[in-house]
């Protein structure tokens, strides 16, 4: 049996998939990242930590970036949110490379395709609880919240399209999808724990 | 605690759903209906089981349909492949109302979207797998089980989306997604009671 244990969380807005990554990690007492990333990505690829900041997860499409992906055709005058993916991209293998490890969002388990410790989990919530939660944690207006979960959907998806070549929040794109307005926090926690528990046996 | 359970299973062609919903069944001994479903909704419709043989699961996409869908412009005259699903509707309701089951395929999670016990399972798997799986199992060559796959999932998931208005296979349409090339068939039938076990306490 394989100790190492590396899970990539994709999350709707709302779900609860920060926290659940969190207390997942706390539980099995291995590293957390989320934002945390951006601060390792930027000491190593040598972008100022306001531009890892501003193009986080940024999404792009249009037909010039495309090229740039297929072609190189920017040389190393890549656009900035490129430079950004690039550099989270390489930080996140350089940490899965080195430890267990929980890494929330910006297309982890792309990354890690290849890395047969990877597990990827999906979080889906009912769209009532994702936006009461949007509102109270930023306390903002319910309005507003259902904007906010709709627009960041949106960007997350594009963001994860664009990269990956697969689709954000299809069942095939990962490994386990869990509702956490059905299970709450604890239990796709415990779910996630039986999960690896089953598959590294 | 309601010891009612209703599980309804979604699944990629060839990735074993049936199976693991028949082993789910025999394991929680309760009921499993798939192609039976058929038989039952015959007696009741009065449609005849060629009928409802030949339009199982087919879809339809055409603008006329979609009026019938909306304003019952055809009255009686419901297009038979519409008789079918509706007669198939009303079976799952009929049988869910009677006791706990499986069932598999055949929108279920939308017939049965507003009963409290029912547990909306999706199971996916790798293409690699699921096309050995066909053509073992039907005796056919690997280029004809790869055809197979594509043309079923593309028929699957345009009668789901045209009758339930949700996305077939997208991880927010269902309560919990696995793929069975991972898992296996017994570890999803154990990560399926380890589900039921959690939401039902």
């Amino acid at each position: 049996m394989n100790d190492k244990i590396i899970i990539t969380i994709g999350r709707e807005t709302g779900s609860g998939g920060k926290n659940i990554g969190r207390m997942l990690s706390e539980k099995l007492g291995i590293g957390f990242y989320d934002k945390e990333l951006i601060q390792i990505a930027a000491k190593n690829s040598g972008l100022c930590e306001e531009v890892l900041e501003t193009y986080d997860e940024k999404p792009t499409s249009s037909f010039l970036y495309s090229l740039v992906m297929d072609g190189g055709a920017f040389g190393n005058n890549l656009p900035l949110n490129h430079k950004v993916f690039l550099a989270q991209f390489e930080a996140i293998r350089h940490i899965a490379e080195k430890e267990s490890c929980v890494i929330v969002g910006r297309c982890a388990d792309y990354a890690l395709a290849e890395n047969p410790d990877m597990i990827s989990i999906f979080i889906t919530g009912e769209f009532d609880d994702k936006v009461a939660s949007i509102s109270k944690n930023n306390n903002i207006s319910t309005d507003k919240a259902k904007d906010f979960v709709n627009k960041t959907d949106k960007k997350r998806s594009s963001y994860y399209n664009f990269y990956t070549g697969k689709t954000w929040g299809a069942a095939k794109s990962y490994d386990l999808c869990l509702n956490s307005s059905i299970l709450g926090y604890d239990g796709c926690v415990d779910l996630i724990i039986d999960y690896i528990n089953k598959i590294k046996k």
